[in-house]
């Protein structure tokens, strides 16, 4: 990360096992903001000021928290119009680095084409930021960033050939996504914790036409 | 390279375009040893001790060396028998990053059956360390990586999702590599300089039966 400058570029941050896509999943569903923690505790105080705690460590929910990393758990009527506090292993430390960036947008597959319209109309370069595993590249997020590097493709060059082997994985990934990320570690992670569901609706694209947009240290909806 | 620890590995060092291409060649044309150095003026400075000094720095040959970066300097009869001082924008940094590990051993697409050999009768887990452009992942590097993994995969198993990429990207990219690589930023730097001719070559597999390791910081042939 510290290769790629965030002055002066648009973000878009992207774990999409499974933080981002809580996230946009959750705007979907009415919650008002969600406020990205990098520290747990920090996350956990912030119940006392009438927020939901969300959040997840090695992909497990954590306890004492009101809710854990599945997008499932962001559909109910209770968090309509409520504030969350969250905290990932990956996703909200990726949040946390790219503080700085002219515009920080959270990316999915849920909301790709939201995602993309928005940075076609930008004005900036854009940093795409995958949030891996901790600090790891993985499939799932590169797989993501060629979706966005493959829809912009006749607007926007690459600066250098992380996007260029990102696209060229997304063409040969996307007519299967679930089935081509079987072998992916994290999917096999996810696996062993049971949340096969999870992985298949987060390789979905296009169910939510929200972008969120972090301002002042929180996401909300535009 | 702070999340791969080198420690009780063994390290396959990487730079196709084209430190390590010229290395391989240079041994298979009587080079006695070479030496990496990181730092340009302790590797001019060799010059002095009865070294060809060889390197460059942004794809372009260092002022007043003896030899650049083209593997076609290292094929005459004035380099047999000789010491080499070497030094390059990234392979030879790559070199600096892996000692530590239990051994270094250089690869290039050249001498790629050497390498795979050896590798499948070691002891060690396996680090590719991809020398890539000023910190950033090139395609070419990872390339070769994905064909460790692919020559490697019945025996040997990857610990993250990087070698299940670059497998990926390398079997899209073997049968054809020099049209695969043609919108690679590296290529197009290196076109720029006018040598067509090293790309296609350094793309050439096994051309060399020549395993150079790294002992007490020289480079020998076994």
């Amino acid at each position: 990360m510290h290769l790629y400058p965030v002055q002066d570029r648009t973000v878009v941050v992207v774990d999409i096992f499974r933080a981002t896509s809580c996230m946009v999943t959750a705007f979907a569903h009415g919650v008002e903001s969600i406020t990205p923690f990098a520290n747990l505790d920090a996350c956990r105080s912030m119940k006392a000021k009438g927020y939901i705690t969300s959040g997840e460590r090695d992909g497990k929910k954590v306890e004492g928290f009101d809710k854990g990393n599945s997008p499932f758990e962001y559909m109910g009527p209770d968090i309509a119009g409520r504030k969350i506090a969250f905290t990932t292993t990956n996703g909200t430390q990726a949040i946390e680095k790219a503080k700085g960036a002219s515009k920080i947008v959270v990316g999915s597959f849920l909301n790709l084409t939201a995602v993309t319209r928005y940075l076609l109309l930008n004005e900036h370069n854009i940093l795409v930021v995958c949030a891996g595993w901790k600090g790891k590249v993985n499939q799932e997020d590169t797989i993501f960033a060629g979706a966005l590097v493959e829809k912009l493709k006749d607007y926007l060059d690459p600066d250098c050939d992380a996007p260029v082997m990102a696209q060229r994985l997304y063409r040969e990934a996307r007519t299967d996504m679930v089935d081509y990320l079987k072998d992916s570690s994290h999917v096999r992670r996810l696996a062993r914790l049971g949340i096969q569901k999870d992985i298949g609706f987060c390789l979905t694209p296009d169910q939510y036409p929200i972008l969120p947009v972090l301002k002042d240290g929180i996401l909300t909806v535009r």
